[in-house]
């Protein structure tokens, strides 16, 4: 058999024992597949085979054809960043429970696995964010994200005030917690809680969702992908925020600054065993099917 | 053994095969218990025990110390309303998953029952809900209800609009789908799906949540439960609005009608077995236990 | 000067005695601009000048190079599938208050319009919905929609369980009181009183919206514009529903029948006066400048 | 005439030039009816009248039988915890517009001041929270609430994981932003734009509220005003959360510490004007009367 992917880099928070295990299946399994594995320098883990190459962590995805990531949604999000920026395609294993982006189980061993190098697999692209805060007439990069950028008020006791403008449109004036503008992919994340629809992640757009937005009619805009969102806080001195991307923080914003939040030029492929269906995804991740509340009547 | 309840009105949907297998079993093991089994007479099912008393329908509750209903929540509030009237203590059976009302589960076998029969139980007191209308000087009864009283637009293409008044006060003009109150056993219904909260059994008060409301603004409001809400519809000749209770149509409101809703005079008092937890059953019914979005992050 | 529009329809809710005025203060004034004025035959209305021409209310549209629509915007979404039929543009004056779709206000006398015929206006398409019912080999037309195609239980006391899928995917089996496909027009309408999101009307999208779904996580879907939505109702007999466009019934749906909802061939061409500006109407109409609640803090 | 408070403490934000000019009119004015006027010796503000007396802040309340709060409801939310610690009443007199708890308008001159003075005023007892930290064997004060305590986790980026038990018993293990105990009172500030219903002031009860919580099924709850509510954050030593009393941080906790959140023995009398009516206020503060939507049809 030959394998499309030739080298392949193996991530995963190798702190999880469940992650190691499988990390160390996958590396002993793709060689015999003709797929070199590489691992980052500093991972801390036994029983690699000696067939795994160990690189320094900044190269790991440079040298690779493919990202596999093993665990949940969250190992995801990091090497889907490192996956967009270096233009290979990801793979997500999870560790036993269906994820939003980890799509393949290591209970179903490694024939989706043989699969995928076999070419046999569906994919898909998602739009990332890139975040950039203009101060005075300096713009400097704020990071990069696939689920979402949030600006949230650093002091929990206040009202964050807020402006939002839409391709240099003013949109409004919020209060509230803080604001967040999610891809698609993202839309079943933080979004979702916070009151925004999911979206179709075929459709190109994006979700602006108000965080506990003070004025109750300040509801979710939908708005078409290729949008440049700016956000700036209030004058008030005090009116400091934070920016997160895929929750990590990567900046502040002060009065005066601008955080301008477009689709980044990279996108992600995204590699999906044969069969892969959004709709039942959600159904399973949102407990579509479950519903215990049924037996009750009046509705 | 001695049972604290010497007759019994068993009550269900025998149109579904579950519910009638419980209801034999459970006919035939109440008299080894010294309790009577009153059936009623419409009911067609094969299989009772000789010992099993058909009475006519309407007597069933007033013939009886105690009801054991059969089934969904459903089931129980048709039952609910009958315990209610007649002032004697309802015990819920479940179909096999457990419910906000029929907490007893059939595979647990007679123990359940018998702590019940040997007066080991817990027991709280629901109130339930008496619907009116006044039409110029008549007021006359629209229903009892332990969950919900609902008025909703007949004609579903337009928007209803209603009046609201608790104890004589205007409380606000609404356009919408129509409008519920609920008691606190009713919060967990339709009231939920309506955004409403939910509110402990214990708590003396009501919900009232608009149905889809037009304005965003116009949020559930919770009162006392001694309160008494008056719905008046709009004066348009076309308003005209179906009450239910408990989900089944009482009556309809057009222009100059009342509709007076208050804690009926009735209780009801709902047992259950030791070790009943409110919380738990809230926790199982609403799969707060089972967030399978929990392994994505950015929150 | 030249009219870029030499026959205009005029349409409105003549009941309504300021939407009368308007009718007749412009039916005055367009012949001055070298533009005729056409009214429906059967429309009954006092005061028009000799140089209108009544037609045929089916012919309205047709002999006509634009409709002007007077009213709110419940008399547009009527004038909007006429239009959208024939194939010409749409001016929309509101009652002297802004709406989302009738942004000429009268108050601005002539001057608005007389832009727009001579040719200074903004302009822009906006997506109709076309729903269909399948029963057994047989489709039929079910109606034509600006804002949306909603299916509800006609039996307002119990739950509607219905099936949705998109583009021929199952999507999820659904309990509640029915279902919404909202064009971007519509977003703003009864979709967002049922939780949906605002979607920007440049974007090329359906929001999916449950009303007062039984499960909680049952939320809103956006979905690219060109997909084909099915709705199916449950199997029990009992389990009929209405279909609504724009608010009006256009068809019932029981067992077996499938409802199919895709954009329409027709498109509307939307006119707007120069300096027209989404989201000032949408702060404008969700009252977002005016939060009273502002001075409450701890948020 | 005689006044029934001998000596009233004024307090406001003198920082803001409308507060001050009120400040300064109403302490002109009391001493003609008979009044004593306190006012912070650390308060700077020129132009007060000779009769003033200035006694230090911490003894202000001390001395007064009531407080006299000028200023939005923030204002307000400090003067409460001191009058009801001080067991003295407390009235609102707002910036020109209507507060949820200042709702004396300087427009209406002095009238309705003197009315009070005369003792012509309606009142009502509000609930507050008192909050406490349980760190090993210690228990420690973490503060007085009129609105709400809220805990929220400090690291913007990531999900709060926390427990909540009411009673002793446990509620649920939450994921979200984080988690409010709302007094009646509280539940039209925060609580509210996080999904909490609206509860009647007269209502003994708590709006417990999870803030953008991960299950979409986790809905603000109810209970008695007599509860007492723990909340306890995950064992991951990252899970520091802040406590906030009415915005205002009060303290920390981490893995193993109690928060614990009961009605304070305090209360507080909270004075109105004649004719008050707390509808009218809701109205008013969530614009209910103002639908600007209310034109566009379909629902």
């Amino acid at each position: 058999m030959t394998t499309r992917f030739k080298s392949i880099a193996l991530m995963g928070n190798l702190q999880d024992p469940r992650v190691g295990d499988t990390v160390i299946a996958v590396a002993c399994h793709l060689p015999t597949r003709g797929a070199e594995v590489l691992i980052g320098q500093d991972q801390q883990i036994e029983g690699l085979p000696d067939t795994v190459r160990r690189v320094p962590q900044d190269k790991l995805a440079g040298d690779a054809e493919m990202i596999i990531a093993i665990g949940g949604d969250g190992a995801m999000l990091h090497a889907a960043r490192l996956a967009a920026e270096a233009g290979i395609p990801l793979l997500g294993v999870n560790r036993g429970r269906l994820g939003f982006l980890a799509d393949v189980s290591p209970g179903d061993r490694h024939e989706p696995l043989d699969q995928v190098l076999a070419g046999e697999f569906e994919s898909d692209e998602r739009m990332l964010l890139r975040a950039k805060i203009r101060s005075g007439d300096a713009m400097h990069d704020c990071g990069l994200a696939l689920n979402d950028v949030v600006v949230k008020r650093q002091d929990t006791g206040r009202m964050l005030e807020y402006h939002s403008y839409v391709d240099g449109k003013f949109v409004n004036t919020h209060g509230g917690d803080g604001f967040i503008v999610a891809t698609p992919t993202g839309s079943t994340a933080y979004a979702l809680s916070c009151g925004g629809p999911i979206v179709a992640p075929v459709l190109n757009a994006l979700v602006l969702a108000p965080i506990c937005p003070h004025t109750l009619s300040d509801r979710p805009i939908v708005i078409p992908g290729d949008s440049v969102t700016e956000v700036r806080v209030g004058d008030d001195t005090a009116d400091r925020a934070e920016v997160n991307c895929d929750g990590e923080v990567t900046g502040v914003i002060g009065p005066g600054d601008v955080l301008q939040i477009a689709a980044a030029e990279q996108r992600l492929k995204l590699i999906h065993p044969k069969g892969y269906d959004y709709f039942e995804i959600l159904r399973s991740k949102l407990n579509w099917g479950r519903s215990n509340r049924r037996t009750q009547s009046s509705a």
